[in-house]
Order: structure tokens, then C-alpha cells, then sequence
């Protein structure tokens, strides 16, 4: 099963590693991770998809508030929090397809954000679906690359993610 | 001095380990990172943020090739390179902060993507700099939280960050 934890941590040499050693030796795998800055010089956040074993799910939590340097674990949920991500995605610039890209573009609020005459790069957010059906659609039109953030969350309404440590 | 590497793995079990490892390692910062899906089911791509000595740079890198599962490292200059990163911030909504919040939203492209009597969260896309510039603007009015995904990063033009090995 899929799922996504917002880790706090204190911003210390090596956090980061202790954290993707325990999702290994727990045996997840790591679907998307970002880490990154936080309102506080004193933390930094780490976004982490993976996925596994419910049961083992909950052991891997327990395991990673007993590391050093982690403030706080949070499970998110897609109704309780905004959870977005990043496309960044290189088409060929193929006069044939170029109409059905465009439109595509255009219904996904998406933005050409580089132009040549061989290729187009376009930038997207959304929820990972809607990235996902995108990728899918531009699949028969030629792409070239994809570069994708993996997830970000910020917890709906004026609760912030610190308070949130009940997994 | 900052810098960003993208680095292409297969997809194999343990690898961003591997990877975080060595910056920790040779004494490297990771400002930030993102690990995330390509356009094949072979390779992930990790994009790490970091900074350090420019000499120690170079022996970074020729470790990081001679681990398992690299498949190619590349420098990444905002010149050559479109670079992207996505900023969720949720600030309070105070009626008397309201407008200038607004009007800064809108003057950098932004997206409100909840809003509640105490609360709006903000969705930002743009290079680290014009992300820095918002946060920075946005201090006054009374930010709850931050969350940001770190750099993404497409070759401009028809070339792929695959073929540019050569640091």
C-alpha cells in the first residue's frame, strides 16, 4: 500500500541518512522523497512515498521517533491536507501532435516553459493523479524526458503539520 | 559554494542510501534533495542541492560513479538547465494583511489552494530565487508553515540530461 509521511527533523548532519537507512533496512521502498527547508533554520521537512505492509508501517514509525534529531512523524492524508507535486516534462516539438499537446496543456493548466523547434518543455502542478494522467496522455506524443519533485503537503486549514504527530 | 547534481540510478533497492552516504561522507550539506520517477521504469532520478569546497566537488562526483546502480552524474547551470521548484505556504489570514498578501500572489503567479477564515496556502512555481524573494516578501504578513519540494531541472533544447555526462 501507498502512503506518504512528513517527517520533521532537526537540521543536523546526516538526519536524512539515518531516515532513508531505516526505510531500507525495514525494507520499503522509497517511491519519491523531497527534503527541504522549512519556516525554521531549525528544521527541515522530509516528504517521504513509500510503500508496504500496513502493519510494518506502523513499527516503521516507532522506529523513526526513536532516531536522533526527529521532531515529529506525520501520516498524510489526501482529504485532510494539499498535496502537490511538480512536472517537469520534454515533448518533441512534432508538428503533427503539436495541436493535441497544446490543448492538453491548456486543460491540465499546465505552461510551456522552453521552446525550440525540436522540443517543448512544460511545467505542471498537481495531486499526483493528475500528473500521473497527463504523463499517461503525453505518452503517444513523444516524450523526451520527465523530471517529477515527488510530493509536498501542508495540512488543511490553519493546523500546521508540527502539532500532528499522532500516526 | 551551492551547486545541483542530477543523478540518474537504476531502480534498484538501497541506491539513494548509497547516494546520501557520500555526500555525508566527503562532509557535504544537502540543502535539498528530490528523488523521483523518469520517463522509464529502469532509472529514478535524484536532484540534490548541496554545497562545498569546488576541489572536493570533483571527487564527489568520481565517487559517485563508482558506486553501484549510477548510471550518469550532470552538473546543472541555471543557464543551460530550466530549474523548478514548487513552494506550498500557508500564512494567516488576517483581514488587515489580506490585500498586500493578495497582490503579491498575484505579481508572482501564485495559486491559493485552501483557503479558511484563519488560513490561506499559497502555491508557488519558480527557480530558488523567486521562491527565496516570495518568502522573503511574505515574512511580515505571518507565515504558519513552509513546505518546498527543492530543485527539479530539464536541459534546455532538444538535449537530455542523460547524454551530458561530463561534469
Amino acid at each position: 500500500m501507498k502512503f506518504t509521511v512528513a517527517i520533521l527533523v532537526n537540521n543536523q548532519f546526516g538526519v536524512l541518512n539515518r531516515v532513508t537507512s531505516m526505510f531500507r533496512r525495514r525494507q520499503f521502498n522509497i517511491t519519491s522523497l523531497t527534503v527541504s527547508e522549512t519556516e525554521s533554520e531549525e528544521f527541515s521537512r522530509i516528504t517521504v512515498q513509500s510503500e508496504g505492509d500496513e502493519v510494518k508501517q506502523q513499527q516503521l514509525v516507532n522506529q523513526l521517533y526513536k532516531l536522533p534529531d526527529i521532531v515529529s512523524v506525520a501520516e498524510l492524508s489526501s482529504e485532510e491536507t494539499v498535496n502537490r507535486e511538480l512536472l517537469l516534462i520534454k515533448m518533441h516539438n512534432d508538428p503533427e501532435s503539436r495541436d493535441h499537446v497544446r490543448s492538453a496543456i491548456d486543460a491540465f493548466e499546465g505552461k510551456i516553459v522552453d521552446y525550440t523547434k525540436e522540443s517543448l518543455t512544460i511545467q505542471m502542478v498537481g495531486d499526483s493523479r493528475k500528473i500521473d494522467n497527463f504523463i499517461t496522455l503525453m505518452k503517444e506524443f513523444g516524450i523526451m524526458e520527465i523530471c517529477r519533485t515527488g510530493i509536498v503537503s501542508l495540512q488543511r486549514g490553519a493546523s500546521t503539520i508540527r502539532k500532528v504527530t499522532n500516526f
